[in-house]
């Protein structure tokens, strides 16, 4: 996240996955729109947030609504991404799943613990859920 | 969020909701003693977090404790705003749950996901729960 | 937390215990990062947090990995503890559990709403999880 001086920056932090629907929506959300205020924006992904950016999850995790019919994560992710927001998941966190970086959707780039809160430490806020 | 220059503004951050009310307490009880710090003190209800904040739940709610006879949410809710904390509610999450800002108990200010951006880069302290 | 003014101060907020282990290790692996950066770093644990630091948790909480064989809570803290990381326990969330300092493992300080809130207020950080 390089910036000039007058650039905001905001991290936020996904720390919930593909077992709670109801939390996958916002951080995209509100990217989205820091993105569109002319932030720089990323999302770094720890914990179970990686399941979210598992190839096909996108597509299969459905928002929740009261009334029904609530968009697919995918919506979300494109929104974000078409903005700038840039996707980083927490190296370690996928021995948890078990994952490699192959099993991830594109556009997402692994990063360590220094790396992260070097970032944390750079940013304006950092937003963690 | 205005202030003049001296004083500290926190926002915390409640995204757990009526299904966890071991949770429920913290974010208003820090927000009361933040502001009893005379700081400039916000709780930004997302995700579940609005269900603490329907109409009767404070009443309902019993926060947990070991020893038994816990205080209800309302007594932590009402420290909070006697001593200034400002309650906000994202907009979009009201869809999740089905509610309307009728809903929702006396006090509570409606904002979209920019203003809550604004208010965190303003923050001195974002803590979220 | 006191520090020179070159010094970075980052504050990890620990919410979950002992009944979620995949993210117990997460902040501690951060934590140990950041202090092996030079930060000045704390942990702060709230909510369910306090059970990860019951006497006897630390060797019966392993951390889980897809690959099996993941460690125990015991080694991730005691990496964090040995560069210098500082725990903190919230003292109103003790009554949650029942416990008392005592229960504690050593090394554990604790700390009321107020003095939290100055950590925040004076890191270059906060990181809730």
């Amino acid at each position: 996240m390089s910036s000039n001086g007058d650039t905001k920056k905001i991290l936020y932090v996904q720390t919930h996955g593909d077992d709670d629907p109801a939390r996958a929506a916002t951080p995209f959300y509100l990217a989205t729109t820091a993105a569109a205020m002319d932030c720089e924006v990323g999302i770094y992904f720890t914990m179970k947030g990686p399941t979210l950016l598992r190839k096909g999850a996108p597509e299969r995790i459905q928002i929740p609504r009261a009334a029904g019919g609530g968009a697919y994560l995918r919506h979300f992710i494109d929104q974000a991404v078409d903005l700038g927001v840039k996707l980083y998941v927490c190296q370690p966190s996928l021995d948890l799943h078990g994952y490699t970086e192959d099993d991830l959707i594109e556009g997402v780039e692994m990063i360590g613990g220094a790396a992260f809160n070097d970032m944390a430490l750079a940013a304006d806020a950092v937003i963690t859920f």
